[in-house]
């Protein structure tokens, strides 16, 4: 229907044609466009469980909230996230006579001269590039170090497929301004705190710092190579040592090359033992070096603090977002279920330097809430409370009923207790579906034997046992 | 930056132009596009504290919270909001090479056929048309009556002007499948519950019903002329009684009109006596006398609850959403200041009719967000708090106070105290600046004497006062 228009946009109040529109229109079967989602109120309560967790925790370590606009210009997103990216980002079309438009200026007959003709405007890709843009647009208005965090959905274009969505929220904490590794070390506490609070048990946050993967390359004297060498290293896991040698010599590394990258791939035992061992081999690369104090700095400060349920552990073959991180990466992964990462992120110079603003180094981790949700419902870890339903659910039988309960319902909601009245008129047994498929916890029946004794049946639908009370004990049952 | 592409978006992890091209890019000044909003963490904090605040309430009255995906199909949205929504609603690109397929299809040169080639979807207009396709799509997994709210962005692309934005909030309760009047009465109670909570002392909830209207467009007569006798009368506020009956006269109704409808414009009193009035004069309109029943019911049950700062007033002139609302129509408006509606809402009939489901009736009501942020700004009602600061800030002098600090920041933290650290190396007066900016209400200096005493010096920085404590002093002072 349209009465938003009217009612809530406020924007319009008149309408005249609308309601014949409708009364003209065929019928269609409803859908979604594909690769987006309908959230049932089960589905929001699980999901505002993680967001407000999250949220929370950011709020606690100093963090604040801003949002962006859902469209941002062309002109602020074009090239940022390569040729794949502008191709998956969703354009909107401007409004007007735009084919006028393109027709006057004589456009080259292709998609892309056309497309600059008539959008101008696309949905935001990620959170970050907006966030750039914010920090440049609002820095006489900031105080650096500026710590944001943001959660809203972004949009791509992808090939729809399981666990893939063409929207779906990013959950970012960044701050900028400030090149201090404490920043890296809370990072690390954030996951632990955020993470545990949510219910997991065994999850690990590896670390590594693009100075040692570069500090690699250096010692072999491949710094050219570094993302051939990186992506092979990056998929030990998958393919063994055996694969990763292959892989190296196919991409041209000779066999003294392999030779002295090997003890680094096959690094074993504590954070501090590892580190050891690659001061040895990075001795010759200053940027090596450096790398390896500033993970010992951060491992340093979390010597400081209680790790609740996270290990953290230095991982030389995590490569991810290597194009852009220059510190710190970061990669979290559950121990309790089959899953890939569930969170990163990591240390970038220059994040605003595309919008002019020069030197600003900054740290940013995300949370992956999609997958972390699926880890939730696969170990149980929703509280049964999360589908957001209401406390008790007021039957009747009939209009007299309705009228004697409705002032028991607002001391009930002035006790701060969610509660309903189920209007007037339908049968006992429909009444109760309802509170059953809503997972009430209560039930409290009137009917004129209640009226005239003031004692009232309240059912107790988890146990199932009823008993009968008066107004003033149901509300001290429930508050 | 483009580092979510691989941290949250956990959807690409290689991206190896990226890096290149942000080199290469030319300096753009930054902007959002026009009508759209950054909010700033001031901001947020108070558009918080009001969706916090409605949505807290709807969930008492045991409504649940639904999304729905930013973009639905055309086929969804065309047609729902007449030609003028058609137009202004954001159309998104089809992504691939739509101008060969256009070309393919050999379309007729306009806008609007090659619209129906390059786009198949576009962003939510508003919260209802969507939920009305969300009830049909779901319809087999729904308890009916399904009371659900809706708190998300919708688009449009208006003009933009002042306090008009092209992306904005809309904040929906609704009912469907209930056709008792107890839910226009529990809006009532909403409206009067959320606002009160929000600091509004004075507002007017005014109430019609569309049958009121029908019945008085019947007893002259004029069935088919009742748009324009309502968008007449819905004028009184503004040009006055002789100007309600010239724009009448123009638009043909005639003397006799006027000399019945003027009594009924001209209403005043207590809404009983309105409405014993009203009875009168619709006497001989079964339809104006239904309305009277109805309007006359949710007054009854409003009369057994107490409205905490609503003025709740029967007011015949007002005809907004008259092309869908069918029962009761409600607005809200403060009293405080000059301002439009801060909500409105109605009951309409076959809510779903459109998608094939025939027969459920619904209302629903809407918070105009936007301008209740702006009453509650020219009000003072924000509390301090709602910029979402941290509450402490740690200062130190240099690295050995900030190491000597961290179990106290975990301290705190492990209390659920807000708290921040800052990096070692700044002076100290940039450290006071950055605390006063982000308005925290205590800082914690840490220097050598601090260190060897164990009595760290806390200032309140809204009174100024400093004392020295001990950690644990500190910890049960700020819990």
């Amino acid at each position: 229907m349209v009465e938003s228009v009217g009612r809530g946009g406020l924007n319009a109040i008149y309408n005249i044609p609308v309601f014949l529109y409708i009364c003209r229109m065929a019928v269609i079967k409803p859908s979604v466009p594909k690769g987006t989602r309908d959230f049932s109120p089960l589905e929001m309560g699980r999901r505002n469980f993680i967001f407000d967790t999250i949220k929370s925790v950011f709020r606690k370590y100093g963090y604040q909230q801003i949002e962006t606009p859902s469209m941002e210009n062309l002109s602020t997103l074009t090239g940022k996230y390569g040729d794949e990216g502008d191709k998956l980002m969703f354009k909107i079309l401007n409004s007007g006579d735009f084919w006028a438009e393109a027709e006057k200026r004589n456009t080259e007959q292709s998609s892309k001269a056309l497309t600059s003709v008539i959008s101008e405007k696309a949905l935001r890709y990620d959170l970050t590039v907006p966030f750039a843009r914010y920090v440049v647009q609002h820095q006489n208005e900031i105080t650096f170090p500026f710590k944001r965090f943001q959660v809203q959905p972004v949009w791509r274009a992808d090939r729809p497929q399981k666990g893939r969505y063409r929207e779906f929220f990013q959950c970012d904490a960044d701050v900028v301004g400030s090149d201090s590794l404490l920043n890296e070390a809370e990072f690390v506490l954030i996951y632990d705190e955020a993470l545990t609070r949510l219910g997991l048990k065994d999850f690990t946050i590896k670390i590594n710092n693009r100075k040692i993967l570069s500090g690699i390359a250096d010692i072999i004297d491949k710094a050219d190579n570094i993302i051939d060498l990186t992506v092979a290293i990056d998929k030990l896991d998958k393919i063994g040592l055996d694969g990763v040698k292959k892989e190296l010599l196919d991409r041209g590394f000779t066999d003294a090359d392999l030779a002295k990258i090997e003890p680094i791939i096959l690094l074993q035992g504590s954070n501090e033992k590892k580190l050891l061992q690659l001061r040895n081999v990075l001795a010759t690369s200053a940027t090596g070096i450096k790398g390896c104090d500033e993970i010992e700095a951060v491992f340093n400060y979390l010597n400081l603090c209680k790790l609740q349920a996270a290990n953290c552990e230095l991982d030389i073959t995590l490569a991810r977002g290597l194009n852009y991180y220059t510190g710190a990466i970061f990669e979290v992964k559950t121990n309790e279920v089959q899953m890939g990462s569930i969170g990163g992120g990591g240390r970038y110079d220059d994040l605003t330097g595309m919008f002019g603003l020069k030197g600003l180094t900054g740290a940013g981790i995300s949370f992956g809430a999609d997958r972390i949700y699926d880890v939730m419902e696969e170990l149980k870890l929703f509280p049964e409370d999360a589908g957001q339903a209401s406390q008790v659910l007021i039957c009747c039988f009939d209009k007299e009923g309705e009228l004697y309960a409705l002032p028991l319902l607002q001391k009930l909601r002035s006790a701060n207790i969610s509660a309903e009245l189920y209007p007037a008129g339908a049968k006992i047994k429909k009444q109760l579906d309802y509170a059953n498929s809503k997972h009430l916890a209560y039930v409290i029946l009137i009917g004129s034997d209640e009226m005239q004794s003031g004692l009232l049946t309240v059912k107790n639908m988890i146990t199932g046992t009823q008993e009968k009370l008066i107004a003033d004990e149901i509300l001290a049952r429930l508050s």
